[in-house]
Order: structure tokens, then C-alpha cells, then sequence
């Protein structure tokens, strides 16, 4: 099979993590083009916007957008309106309804929109969920702490509102738990601590319920210094699972289950030449639509100055 | 046709205002029972929670629920696992995914589920949409500036957090304009005022855009004295639009073309009676998808404690 030609927009730390190294193993993509207001990428035709990426290189497919979620929608609308396949950085966009609007673009142009979320496709999550599938969940803590200096620095975005704050991080914790709990849940309560100086909470603490009332609870924060913690940890009647690692490692009642090595972004190209292949889109907004529920429906403390 | 048997479930003010006496007068609906903790209706068994009522009253068709929409979903989970078809007051609920879960339990269930948006049904909205949609909109301001002492005096629910503040009037001018624009919306910018003693907003600007660019601002203030502004104006190729008194009032280049008298809450309870014998759902989230959008993007800023 041909490859599909393939552009990326916004050329920043998570590009040259996990895109570009990806993009190159893919069998699936050829990349062809770039658009970014401060990268470039070598080999191919660089631009500093999209616009002028899509009127100059009419070769492209697809095009994998990673500029800040604030500057999502626009460029997104420009690939659809161009008839481009649209694989979208987590998360999605800065507001719910955009990616609603989007994704009836997508429908109506015939054309596939990834909302990707790369935790989903963490070594043990599938693991997780057909062990909570077969057993009676009594409870679940999710524990996302970790030092934002040391993962964000001097990621102005993500402190401006409209950037997350600590629920960037923390929607990953929220896409492998709506993927591996067998019912839907929504917030109870929450409260979100922002630094006096930002416009982004630094930690926040959520409680979810579902239909059947499951307790379930999840903690935040960015201030964590030494040992970080992406822990998912759940009683059940067949023991307590943990899977840590941000959904690295399984393990049931001490005993490690499920450990393979990471190969999140490589997955996630790997969906959406699929998707692409298949005429459809995957745009899943629920872990988007927990975080404006835990906004809308949260507390708001205020915590000391944070300063990078 | 026999006449639908109801409960209601909170009776306070909204339910004394406008449920009751538009129920009374419905040929669609009798009126059989009604669970609060604070108040009573004359005539009919009272009890003091659904769980109470759902047992002693196997009559019961169909349940209106107008307790705050912190308290919203439980209830309405009781009465569509009763087999109830279910009334949901504005906002619909306090996170936007227990709607989703209502939504698909009700339509497991073969229930009709109403997210009820009174505003919806004010006298001008449909012949204000009928302009827009033949005209072309330059631009549109919403004002919506009223008093809150006079409108919700020592409603403490209203100022927690999930009681979405300023918003609860807002949603009103929201669930107008999504239904009479072209084209669906989404927010761009948003700065909400906090007092500085309360959980929720007491005022917020907006600025919305559609894929075509429309420019749409929003003005929520709770602070206003003297004349109260619920106005919806909008600059178009065919004249200004102005519709006012909450969607009452329509005029075009100052010309009045539409004022009825209100009838939302009777134009509810017909549209309630038309869903369930149709065996659907009425469920649009937008308005509140807009507010949780308004509250994950939008800037916090705090301004002079508010005591009622």
C-alpha cells in the first residue's frame, strides 16, 4: 500500500519526542511537510503556516496538528476545509464544543479525525480493562503526581487558560479510565488549587461516581518532587489492581501481570492509517468533557505563586 | 386522550412559579403526587424524597424535577429505573457527562427524557431564527444584565460551586442563541468574576465564533440596578435585530414585528406530553456544553464579596 503523505503542524517538544521518531518507523506515513511558528524539520519543505502549507503542497493527505490546544481549531478547520485526514494532539481542542463542530466537518467532508489520546495505547491498559471486565470493581484511586519542571518547563501554554494546567497531564489518567471501567462516570465534586499567579490549576481532587455508585476518586499534582506517580489502583473482588507507570504495568495483588515496552505514539499512527483506510473517524470527547465537568462543577482554592 | 400522570420533585420556587400553574391548566397532565424537603402541594400525597414516592404511588407515568441541578441526577436516575419518563428543569445537570448517562439510560429504558430549556419557547425566538436564517449576520451582542437579589434572593445553591452562578440566568440567552443561529458556535475567550466570597461567577464576557467567523460576544452581569437587560441584538444585511425582554420582543430596525404574550412553561408541558407520546427524547446539551466550555477556557477573576 501506498503511503500517505503526511504534514505536521507545530514543530515543539512533543513533535520531536514522539511524532517525528514515529512518523519515520511508520510503514504507514511519508512526511512531506512542516508548519511551525519556531521549528523546522529537516529534509522536507518547511512553512510557518498552515495555510500556506496547504496552497503549496497539494501532495499532502493528512496533516498531525501539536500546537497548543488554543490554537487547535483553527488549523484543524483549515485541513478539513482542504480535504486533509486530521490527527489531533490530545487534547483535542481548547473547548468541547470546537471538537463537536469538527467532527461534523469531518462527517460531512467524507474525511477521518483522530482525537488521539496516547495513554489509551499504554502497554497494559487493554490488560486492565479485561481484568476489570471479569471481577466487581469496589473502588479505584487514580494518583497523577508529578513535577512539572521537570515535564513542562517553561511551557507558558499550559498555564494560560484554555492550556489545562495540571489536568493536561491528568486527561491522560482520564482517557485509560473511561477506556477500562465498564460503565460511564461523571463528577460528583471537585476542587482545583490554582497558584495565585496563574490562570491553570496546579493539583486538583475529583470524585466520580457511576450509575451503580462506584467509588472513585482521583488526585493531581504537579508539585511532586522525587518519585512520580501515575498509578491507577482498583479493589475488586478478585484482588487489587494496580497499574502504574501512566498504564505501563499490571499487576494483581502484588503479582506483575503485564509489562511490555512503551509504544504509545507508535500505535497511535498506526489507528489512524487505519481509520484513514476505513473512511471513518474516532473523536471520542469523553476525558475532554470530564475536565470541563471538574471546572464547571469544581471548587477553586488558591496556592502559593508558582514561577518556573 | 387520558391525561398523563406526574409528580414533581422539588417544590420551591421555580415549581411554585411556573410548574404548578402551568400543570394545572395542561389538558396533557394530572397532577398525583410530589416529593421535597421543604415544601407541599395542596391536594395531592406529599412525601419527602422520590425513592418514598416512587414506592407508594405505582400511578405515576412521568416525574418533573426542579431541585437544584447539584441534587438532579440521583433523582432522575430513580425515576427512569422506575420507568418513569422524566422533566429535567434548566440546567439539565451539574456535569454535562450524567446527562450523557441519563440520555442513554432512558433510551435503554424505551423513556422520553426532556432537557427542558424554557427560554427555547419565549414568543419572538422562532420568528427571530426564521430572520437570521434569511438574512446574512454580521454580528450579534447578547446582554443579559440583571439583579440577582431581586431574581434569586438567599438562594445559597445558586453561589456554590456546580450552581454555575451568573450562568444560570446566562444559559437562558445561550439556549436562545444556539437555537437561532445558522450555525453551531464555540467559545474563543472568556473572563468569568468570581466574588471573591462565592464559588460561582457573578459576571462573565464571552466572545464565541462559528467556522465562518462570526462575531458573537456575551455580557452576563448579575450586578445590574434599575432597568434589567435581557437583549439579544444582531447587525445583519436586512437591518438590526433586536430581541429583547428575554426573547419576547422582536423588532427590526426599530420596527416591532412580534410580541405575544409568555407562555414557556404551558409551551413546555406540551412539548413534555408530544416527546412522550412520540416515545423520543428532547436532550440538546449545547447551552450547558457552552457554560463548561466558558469555565475550562475562560480567565478567573475576582472581584468585591457578594452578601445577599
Amino acid at each position: 500500500m501506498s503511503p500517505i503523505h503526511l504534514a505536521l503542524v507545530g514543530v515543539g517538544k512533543i513533535a520531536r519526542d514522539q511524532h517525528l521518531p514515529s512518523i519515520e518507523k511508520s510503514p504507514d506515513f511519508k512526511l512531506v511537510a512542516a508548519a511551525s511558528h519556531h521549528g523546522t524539520v529537516n529534509g522536507i519543505d518547511n512553512f510557518t503556516s498552515i495555510e500556506e502549507m496547504l496552497a503549496a503542497v497539494p501532495a499532502i493527505d493528512a496533516v498531525s496538528l501539536c500546537m497548543p490546544p488554543q490554537y487547535r481549531y483553527r488549523a484543524a478547520h483549515a485541513a478539513l476545509s482542504a480535504g486533509k485526514h486530521v490527527f489531533l494532539e490530545k487534547p483535542p481542542g481548547a473547548t468541547l464544543s470546537e471538537v463537536e463542530d469538527l467532527h461534523a466537518l469531518a462527517a460531512a467532508r467524507g474525511l477521518s479525525l483522530f482525537a488521539s489520546w496516547h495513554s489509551r495505547y499504554a502497554p497494559a491498559v487493554e490488560a486492565a480493562k479485561g481484568f476489570l471486565a471479569s471481577t466487581t470493581i469496589r473502588s479505584m484511586r487514580v494518583i497523577w503526581k508529578e513535577e512539572v519542571r521537570q515535564w513542562h518547563p517553561n511551557q507558558e501554554w499550559i498555564w494560560q487558560a484554555g492550556g489545562l494546567g495540571v489536568f493536561d497531564p491528568g486527561i491522560n489518567a482520564l482517557s485509560i479510565v473511561t477506556h477500562i471501567l465498564p460503565r460511564p462516570i461523571f463528577i460528583t465534586k471537585a476542587t482545583l488549587q490554582f497558584p495565585e499567579n496563574r490562570d491553570a490549576p496546579i493539583a486538583a481532587d475529583i470524585t466520580f461516581t457511576d450509575a451503580e455508585g462506584l467509588d472513585l476518586s482521583a488526585e493531581f499534582d504537579w508539585r511532586q518532587t522525587g518519585k512520580q506517580s501515575w498509578d491507577i489502583i482498583a479493589e475488586t473482588d478478585s484482588g487489587r489492581m494496580v497499574l502504574s507507570g501512566g498504564g505501563a504495568r499490571l499487576s494483581i495483588d502484588g503479582v506483575l501481570k503485564h509489562a511490555e515496552p512503551e509504544q504509545e505514539y507508535p500505535m497511535l499512527y498506526k489507528r489512524f492509517a487505519e481509520i484513514i483506510r476505513a473512511g471513518r473517524s474516532d473523536v471520542d470527547i469523553a476525558p475532554l468533557r470530564h475536565v470541563a465537568d471538574a471546572f464547571m462543577l469544581g471548587r477553586r482554592k488558591f496556592v502559593d505563586a508558582f514561577h518556573d
